[in-house]
């Protein structure tokens, strides 16, 4: 034990126990035993005592840690999904279809859950393998385990497509409107950072029927794989433009003749029950938290409100903004069909 | 290194580790070196130190795994705020306060996070700490981490409650109305599985005047703190009520002339647009996949839809839950203020 007494000092301590496991292993090869050096496959049986072993050292009782990368690698086998992603990871029976139908984006590769490829365990999975194949994307069988690990143990439903970012087109201007037909009414989102609301406020902005959505550049939730699937694809149906200044755009759109409506509690807001759209109009919705920025309600020329109803509390003075946003348009939308 | 050439066996291996290890921490003491041995307070650097040495072994580059319970442990610290929790954990600004208020739960401790005890960081905590103290609840500082860890990294707002389960009353039958006044409007919601659609249902219920609120007991997100948070407290202001079994519920309550209103995109449903609230009436919403189940929808006797709009695409062929049942909610409550 002479190596173990001259080496006091930290480095040296570390020296010594390397260079004793190196002719340990050595030697045990030398004689032909199996004892693992800590390079290589490892003998079976013995990782695991491996880290019993570690574990107990450290106070930690019969706790094993088992580090999945190094096993992976040690066994021989390929990266895992995360690891060979080439664009960005879409998940989830609709924005998968989604991304699949509209084309707006490149595709890389789709991976299926094994059990489910192709052979129908839903409608949408074998539309959306036969929608794969028709675009020629390479279609990979995945374990459901690696499917939650490359999108973190999120709903994928047994479908993760690697795609593209989408391309969120920048829009100067608003359509103009020949004054034919029925006014176009269009969703302006300003600084909505959860991609919960983000997505669903496309989703109602696309099923109940408007014509844009336009949100700002800066400050808002990426448009990522969370809200596209908080959308249930309208991400990917409905293209959404952004804007860099949202007060300079509201100002020019109302200059240009559009009616800009901010959302906003406010006690010279109208009641959206009597909320009348005769001219294109433009539906502003704040951030989550904090609401229309002082910039953005200027640029306003009329507000709306949603009034609280009787037994209101003192606590609870607001709705959720994707809740506002969604008994908005609809009243929005349904307005203008009767004008 | 006889003791190590004779160990082949794994077992053994084991154990002339461990003996050396002894051995050597024992000389070392003899010594009157400071080298750790694995139990007690490790020297300065040395646990560190350690975990690198493990991390390369294991192959793990420089990575180090250090764990905290035994850290807390090690250094005489106190269990951790998960740990000593009586009852439940409620969090965030708006739950906590309502809890507060309401006083519906028996409440254990509040935990305020450092540099916001009282000194009004915001109006709402001041408020709470202010309420605590009212109610003769602990109010305990807490480090901002601790909190996260409390919380499993929710977002807290620097504030977390430790309070009995909240007290969800089985409800047999509905109040009678006398056919003075407004018509009552109530909300039946029907397997519920997602704590954020059933928070902002009960937030928008509540916001918006419903008189009441029903939830079936079985297969439903229980009335944790995660509802709580998502219903800005509205859970704790609003009572809510349960029943065994959903359609007996609500035939015996169509029995008793209510109008049980299923929300379904059916061909038969009305169009919410032109619903009118005549009649005592329970909006019933089914669960967020799958909706309404076949026995609930027997037992309505009537039907509402929100109807797509023009740019309807194949794949986005509904609302989210919550946003449909706001815009029902706001429709259904205004209908009946016109009559």
């Amino acid at each position: 034990m002479t190596e173990s007494s001259e080496s006091a000092s930290e480095d040296a301590g570390e020296g010594w126990r390397r260079e004793r496991r190196g002719r340990e292993g050595r030697e045990r090869r030398e004689r032909g035993e199996a004892r693992f050096d800590g390079f290589g496959e490892p003998p079976r049986g013995e990782r695991a005592r491996q880290g019993r072993e570690d574990a107990r050292r450290r106070g930690r009782g019969n706790e094993v840690r088992y580090d999945r990368k190094v096993g992976r690698r040690e066994r021989g086998e390929g990266p895992t999904i995360a690891e060979s992603v080439i664009g960005e990871i879409v998940y989830g029976t609709n924005p998968v279809l989604e991304a699949l139908r509209q084309n707006r984006r490149a595709l890389f590769a789709l991976y299926v859950q094994e059990g489910a490829d192709g052979s129908g365990k839903t409608r949408g999975d074998s539309e959306i393998v036969r929608l794969a194949e028709e675009r020629n994307v390479t279609v990979k069988s995945a374990s459901k385990h690696d499917l939650n690990m490359a999108c973190d143990n999120k709903p994928h439903q047994g479908v993760v497509l690697d795609a593209e970012a989408l391309d969120i087109p920048i829009l100067e201007d608003l359509p103009s409107w020949d004054g034919v037909g029925r006014a176009p009414v269009w969703l302006a989102l300003d600084e909505i950072v959860d991609p919960q609301n983000l997505g669903a406020m496309l989703r109602s902005a696309h099923f109940l029927g408007v014509d844009g959505v336009v949100c700002c550049a800066k400050n808002s939730a990426p448009f990522n794989a969370t809200v596209s699937k908080a959308s249930a694809g309208a991400m990917e149906a409905q293209i959404v433009h952004q804007t860099g200044v949202m007060h300079r755009f509201l100002a020019k759109a109302r200059d240009e003749g559009w009616d800009v409506v901010g959302a906003a509690a406010d006690a010279r807001a109208e009641n959206v029950s009597d909320f009348v759209v005769s001219a294109p109009t433009l539906l502003v919705m704040g951030n989550e938290g904090s609401g229309l920025r002082t910039n953005v309600r200027r640029a306003c020329n009329r507000l709306v409100a949603i009034p609280a109803g009787i037994n209101k509390a003192r606590g609870v003075d607001s709705l959720n903004v994707s809740v506002a946003a969604g008994i908005l348009i609809h009243r929005f939308v349904s307005a203008r069909a009767d004008a």
